[in-house]
């Protein structure tokens, strides 16, 4: 099993670069993780939401298997307390040999063909986080989440 | 009236300090902002949770001022949208003169003695977040609600 995280935004390297790739090698540790950054629609700012998230999502789309289970990382998803979403995760990996892909919109959200293809919906916060912050806090809680799965000491309840 | 970002935990220079300056600095356009880092409890993994929590507790009370409005981030906290956490912050700009404190506890919580002093309750996640990274999602809640507050653009609903 692999974890895809998904995101749509800018290639260019952001201010949390480090952190991130630092996270990145700590979770490959546990399982097999590949990073997808989906290019911005061009002329995004002309387009009204609808159109750009109809074309975002078709780019996503594109980079996912018809097999991968997908999480979209959404505010209308369930919350989860880091141990809930560790037991989520331990779920799918104990039960499905698919990959998991877990996808950030952009700015405006997801388009229906989007919200149509995926199998579950989870909300880190109810509060809105820059784009950078979220690839963050998702390989942190991604981090998290494996220390849990293993019994490795980081997590404290 | 000026607000405070309280934290308890080792004072040395932290993976995401960078952005986390850097948000301050953009914070400081708005508000005056003060940083107090409380220096963790000397051997503090020699005691227990409820001895640790009370001399933390101590620490960071010595740290504020009677007038000062105090809000733990804790877990057992109302929860709010960032448009909500504008609003709360807003409210007490409006109506108020006095300083706010963002407390952030230790590994362990709030000792009771702290849960007293306290004048809300705010929780900015369901999942657990390292302690750097506590921080940094503070720190940009705190600058995305204040260009909510100013209607500067940063946010996007």
């Amino acid at each position: 099993m692999k974890i895809k995280l998904v995101y749509v935004g800018k290639s260019k390297k952001g201010y949390l670069q480090g952190s991130l790739s630092d996270f990145y090698k700590r979770i490959q540790k546990y399982v097999s993780l590949e990073e997808v950054v989906i290019q911005d629609v061009p002329n995004a700012k002309s387009l009204d939401s609808f159109k750009r998230n109809d074309l975002e999502g078709k780019s996503v789309l594109k980079r996912l298997k018809d097999s991968d289970i997908v999480v979209l990382l959404d505010e209308k998803g369930k919350g989860y307390d880091s141990r809930g979403f560790a037991k989520f995760i331990e779920d799918k990996m104990l039960y499905s040999r698919q990959d998991m892909a877990f996808v950030v919109g952009g700015a405006y959200g997801f388009s229906p063909e989007m919200y149509e293809r995926a199998d579950f919906k989870i909300k880190l916060s109810d509060m809105t986080f820059s784009h950078q912050l979220i690839r963050l806090i998702m390989a942190e809680q991604l981090y998290r989440a494996m220390t849990i799965i293993k019994g490795h000491p980081y997590h404290n309840d």
